[in-house]
């Protein structure tokens, strides 16, 4: 199998060997943030605005890059120069560093990865998916943290119930799911999508303008209880897309609906312009 | 400086060159546990029940070790003898390991590292505490997670208020701080610790062993209100031991009082013996 560059505070390196030394704040405290975009045919989709929350999420968690916009995107050509994996999945990640007392964030590491893309987006709805609902919000929620220990703790808990992921709530208003954000279709046609304590997804961004327009928009609270009378539900993430809610706990949603087929067209014509 | 060697699934490597590989689950996802206790004149300090901690956390988070209590006392041991270092503190880290997908928890990883210790445990209490509460509760508080991520976030709050420390509380009851347990001595002569959400410290453990027979002790929630009467206030941590609380906010408390003394010394003789 072919193995793959990264880049570990701009060296290049196989993946293989890639690694940070074990005082490292994520290894020690779970301390970092990190963003994640694709590239279809070497191009970077939506990076601007990937790049964008990458500098939000480190500023909110007092990380200094030591990079400028433009010496990433010149880091990330290098990389896929390197690797020249056209259609892919690009991580950047930047932790706590090597802090001397363990604690106090230090000069942080920054380690971009390439991988090739598990799947392309295609227009069509052809899967759904089961959430489970939990209660947890996540910490500093608008911020893109590597903090996941709730979602993947929660793994058999939401298997044992037969879904296929989670979907949080808070004080009984939905958030988000742990890597997706969340959109119902309210029996009135509005579509909804919550604002408070949610990750600001790119693809949820992306959407939101989308349907500006075609649909009545809301972003605002969605209770637990609406998912009764939801016309349609769906999550977006940058892995996922558009991918409808077929079920959350016992209230069955049903397939895909006309929102949420004309939404995800309009999205892969986003994306493959 | 004289470099110390750590243990990297088993594997004795100089402090400057170990590490873990970026495709780590502490790296990618912030997953690990850990345990951490002391050395006093090479003997490890309660090791017995900080392992029994450690094999707590990894079972909560379904790591597995790979380890046995002997073995584990063994790598503590050939540690011990490789950097020779009489006092000490040293932590057990076990990650979620390289997870092929980034996010599923695979073979553990099991990092061992020694660090001189910076102070050595006396009877008297020499210093005192200022905390700034904080509403917060730990993602599985009862599990020694790496997750910092809130406790780091909130040192810049917590400087800006004058404080040392943050004392968290969850609906209106005192919990924990991010490192440390917390103790009043009421109104009423009562030793009172949080039981709910809170970190079964070693030294809580102690603390409460060596109270029991001495003073009326109970394990209940603590309202924040309830510190304006309270007599005493300590926290407590391997590596503070008793450390008393002069202050909470605005809500000042004193120094250390008759309770706080007896039972710091009572620990240090637990401690030496």
């Amino acid at each position: 199998m072919k193995e793959f560059f990264v880049l570990v505070n701009g060296e290049l390196l196989p993946v293989s060997t890639a690694s940070l030394l074990i005082g490292d704040l994520s290894v020690q405290r779970g301390y970092g943030i990190f963003d994640f975009f694709k590239t279809l045919g070497g191009r970077p989709v939506f990076l601007d605005a990937h790049l964008d929350r990458f500098f939000h999420s480190a500023a909110r968690m007092r990380l200094e890059p030591g990079k400028s916009r433009e010496e990433l995107k010149e880091m990330i050509a290098t990389l896929q120069h390197r690797n020249d994996l056209p259609d892919s999945g690009i991580r950047l990640t930047l932790t706590g560093g090597y802090s001397p007392d363990g604690f106090a964030p230090a000069t942080p590491n920054l380690v971009i990865t390439q991988q090739p893309l598990a799947s392309i987006p295609v227009p069509e709805l052809t899967k759904t998916i089961r959430l489970v609902s939990y209660p947890h919000r996540r910490q500093l929620p608008d911020v893109k943290t590597i903090d996941y220990l709730m979602a993947i703790w929660l793994q058999p808990h939401m298997l044992e119930r037969g879904g296929e992921d989670i979907l949080y709530h808070s004080d009984g208003s939905i958030t988000e799911c742990p890597r997706s954000n969340f959109f119902v279709v309210t029996a009135g046609d509005i579509l909804v999508t919550p604002v408070r304590d949610v990750l600001r997804g790119i693809t949820r961004g992306k959407v939101l303008e989308l349907a500006r327009g075609r649909f009545a928009v809301e972003e605002r609270d969605i209770a637990l209880d609406e998912l009764r009378t939801a016309k349609e539900a769906f999550v977006t993430s940058t892995g996922r897309h558009i991918l409808p809610v077929s079920q959350v706990d016992d209230v069955v949603i049903g397939g895909p609906g006309p929102a949420s087929r004309w939404l995800s067209e309009a999205l892969y014509r986003a994306y493959v312009e």
